[in-house]
């Protein structure tokens, strides 16, 4: 049996994991942000990651219905306040839509979901389950890839911007505002499980919470790569050239 | 609106489905009973499949806890029976223990799912939910892609004997009970969906039922080819010439 961990070793712990299972790792990310992705495959990755973007206001649904002290559940709204907006056309998720409408999707099309990939959605339920059933403490703890997504979006916003004619600032304008509040939110999350995950075994599952996040990240680019990149879609995804079913026959 | 189809109509719907969706069309199986796998692919193949046999019987509990009719319970727990067995050694799971072993895998690295891929964990855990949130009906016939089982099975046997010195006849004795079985409960599900899935929506639901699993399968194939045939082991899953970590190192 390992004694616990200092909250400084923790932290440590949790950002080696970062350093080895993060996405910005996988060779999807490293393609997209090259500027080597053909245009089919930014469309793809858009169309997938509208179906994330939009279930992490429901995932912080479940978290904040779990928070009892209401200082808490103030901090934690503000995510569901900057992805679902002030109002409409604000906010992360309508902003992720102008990105997509720019790569050729009718809003509609996307927000159905219909196109998207088996496996993107069975890892985004399986995010949003987590949240919903795992405690409190590995919840939170599953936010913190956020603790490395500011280096990811300048990766990408920059390679984009660079290699990409049909991406411009105004496009890409969903990456401008999350810097910032992937900032305050991991500053929080880090907070909350440096002071709460006090045992072993919290802090086990901690470390357990962070991984499972990244896998759920990385299963995502498998995915892409494995149906855009050596062209394997499967039965019922969006294909290159063809519309997104609007719905499907018997 | 179109109106509803009569069951002839619905079933044919259904097999249209498999015939056009069913994992025997994923190259994967193509490639494993063709005798082209080499031992890791098959050893991979096994273990992640273990994880989808494993839950299983708590899938069918989930639908088993919302029968309300003790004659479609007695039905239904039957499925439990052969997976879980009726002593120690005996069932389904069991016997898929039997083929892991043969390659070279100890029970209790199996059976904790460590090594298997999170494609594979994500896509098991979303048919138990499916089971476990929709309406029965389709939870029911969510089963039906054993209509297609039979077939594939044979496929399997006699090409993965033909093949690969390292299976015999009993350590596929797994797939020996299985084609009864699974005739007798794709027969059951069949006759429940076509007698209870009277209007359109319903009917919608149920096809739509059977194209999730389907995809569930599916996505299993897809991650096996990504990382074994490709070789694009996702972090934390099994490297083949590797043991199965027993724990992670924080």
């Amino acid at each position: 049996m390992t004694g616990p961990m200092t909250p400084d070793a923790l932290e440590a712990a949790l950002r080696r994991i970062g350093a080895e299972r993060y996405h910005n790792l996988h060779p999807f990310h490293r393609r997209l942000h090259d500027g080597l992705c053909g245009i089919d495959e930014v469309r793809a990755w858009a169309l997938n990651r509208y179906y994330y973007q939009s279930m992490i206001p429901i995932k912080d649904a479940t978290v904040l219905s779990r928070m009892e002290d209401p200082a808490m559940r103030r901090e934690w709204r503000e995510r569901i306040l900057d992805h679902d907006g002030r109002e409409a056309g604000d906010g992360g998720i309508a902003r992720w839509l102008k990105l997509t409408a720019s790569l050729g999707f009718a809003d509609e099309d996307v927000a159905s979901t219909r196109g998207i990939l088996p496996a993107t959605r069975f890892a985004v339920e399986a995010y949003v389950n987590f949240c919903a059933k795992r405690p409190l403490l590995e919840a939170i703890a599953s936010s913190l890839t956020e603790l490395f997504s500011p280096q990811i979006i300048g990766e990408r916003v920059s390679g984009m911007l660079a290699h990409y004619p049909f991406v411009s600032r105004d496009t890409l304008s969903y990456f401008t505002a999350r810097p910032v509040q992937a900032k305050r939110d991991s500053d929080f999350a880090l907070d909350h499980v440096r002071r709460h995950a006090l045992t072993r075994p919290e802090q086990d599952a901690v470390l357990a919470a962070l991984r499972f996040k990244c896998d759920v990240l990385w299963v995502q680019l498998d995915a892409l790569w494995g149906a855009y990149v050596e062209g394997a879609v499967p039965p019922g995804a969006w294909r290159p050239g063809e519309a997104i079913a609007r719905e499907e026959a018997a």
